[in-house]
């Protein structure tokens, strides 16, 4: 099966050699030989909620908008689209506008905020533990055989991380099918990316599957809750505190994915192991992903 | 040679063992079976700079106190150890209060953040390119067979990542030798507490090789410069405005190092290419670190 044949499915798939994404530069490698290196873009996009200046990110940036209203919508900023009047890229100036028709309760949040955070460093955390108190994730069934079939299609799949590294990627599933791929110098903005783009096409969240390559997180385990999604899944590790916030919220976290193996710490009774692991290949070591480290 | 003898000469090496620094915690793997995994902790530490509260990192939290001068000095609140008059850990309510002398310049630079940071996403963009505007780092040799030396034994040494995974690693190095090795579950908070190390100890820095398992982003490469260390080397891939700031500065930045294979984009003036590449092995499988992805 070919490579478009096995992933041709997306609605949302990367776009390596979209221009501006990458840049060629120029270096030597360890034998001292001129090298021309593909290296991932990355560029701050401010974002404003009306009048107000938010956060400055560093992304890649492609779906400046969907990041925009992605972000705001984790953050607890922003409800739902039927607020939203505009959503306003300017590429020169580096600046996304949401547009909303009234006030939101930003300003009250954004006080709390300047409190906590501080960034280059941590989280959010006042405000993101407080949009998932009394939380419970729905029910939803997740099958063995779902799990490799998007692992081995996720890894297939063409991406900037695959032509340049340096770079995380998160993907949207339903079943076993991948259906927004999204990747960011950020790991946390390639899952604002696809909050936003669920928020702009009112996507249900219940019977979605969300896969990312970085580790599972306090932070990542809050946002996958806030967006409403039952399981996240990851090749990555765990931390003790998003294990324990995947308890306490109900989502079935599955990490260190690879070839037949997986650890379920959370949420094991939506797990339906109809898959035989032994039939799993082990990793094929040219589709490992090895250097997204970040 | 054993472990010990090839990494046993650290001022401060990863602990671990020791408690409070990963748990046990219960699962089920691929197959159905019930698993004890160790996963790292990671918890809240707010960050006082007198009676001003700055920032909450998400830490593992060892070296709370150099996280705090290190993330303070790093951000530009903070000159040198002669104006800390006091810091205080309180572990129970998860605080270190930095107490200065006399009031710094922070308070503005706290203006200039809150306005552009947010967290969760970003980088405190503006505020941190201001501490490196006209920095230029002094002149240095790099030789290759340093390089090689400290890839084998940071490679080998006794870590948290070893352990647990879903960590980053960041270690201060002076020609081959290995000297401060901080692990955190944010890679911008093992700098941070190697910065509050070296700032502690009056420690130079024209002479240092800072080491990371993580991405050469713009934030890496900017720390790396306040701190004013001329060399930054990482198993992993570059951004290309990461590549942009260390040209400018006259960072020399060595990237997708694996056994004998690395990239050089910036400051390949300082290099000596004394090793020949064709007698490093190729990286053991046992060795790679594939998992600290995040």
């Amino acid at each position: 099966m070919s490579v478009s044949e096995e992933t041709g499915d997306y609605l949302i798939a990367p776009d390596p050699l979209r221009p501006g994404l990458t840049r060629r530069l120029e270096g030597t490698d360890h034998t001292g030989a001129p090298v021309t290196a593909s290296v991932v873009e990355e560029r701050p996009l401010t974002i404003f909620l009306n009048s107000r200046e938010i956060v400055t990110a560093m992304t890649i940036g492609d779906y400046p908008e969907y990041l925009a209203l992605g972000f705001l919508r984790n953050q607890g900023m922003l409800g739902d689209m039927a607020d939203v009047t505009a959503v306003d890229h300017d590429e020169e100036t580096g600046t996304v506008v949401v547009r909303t028709a009234s006030r939101t309760s930003y300003e009250e949040k954004l006080e709390k905020k300047t409190r906590t955070s501080g960034c280059a460093v941590g989280t959010v955390f006042g405000d993101m533990m407080e949009g998932i108190e009394g939380l419970r994730l729905p029910r939803a069934e997740l099958r063995t055989s779902w799990l490799y079939a998007l692992a081995h299609k996720i890894n297939r799949t063409p991406s900037l991380y695959l032509e340049a590294g340096a770079i995380h990627g998160t993907v949207l599933c339903r079943r076993d099918r991948p259906l927004v791929y999204m990747e960011d110098v950020g790991r946390h903005n390639a899952v604002d990316k696809i909050a936003g783009w669920m928020l702009a096409q009112g996507e249900r969240a219940e019977d979605k599957i969300l896969y990312t390559t970085g580790r599972l997180t306090s932070e990542m385990v809050i946002k996958t809750a806030q967006m409403g999604i039952p399981v996240l899944a990851s090749r990555s590790g765990f931390t003790a505190w998003g294990v324990e916030i995947a308890r306490q919220v109900g989502l079935t976290l599955i990490g260190r994915m690879r070839g037949r193996r997986f650890l379920c710490l959370s949420g094991e009774e939506r797990l339906v192991r109809d898959a035989d692991p032994g039939a799993v290949p082990e990793e094929d070591s040219r589709h490992r992903r090895k250097g997204a480290q970040g």
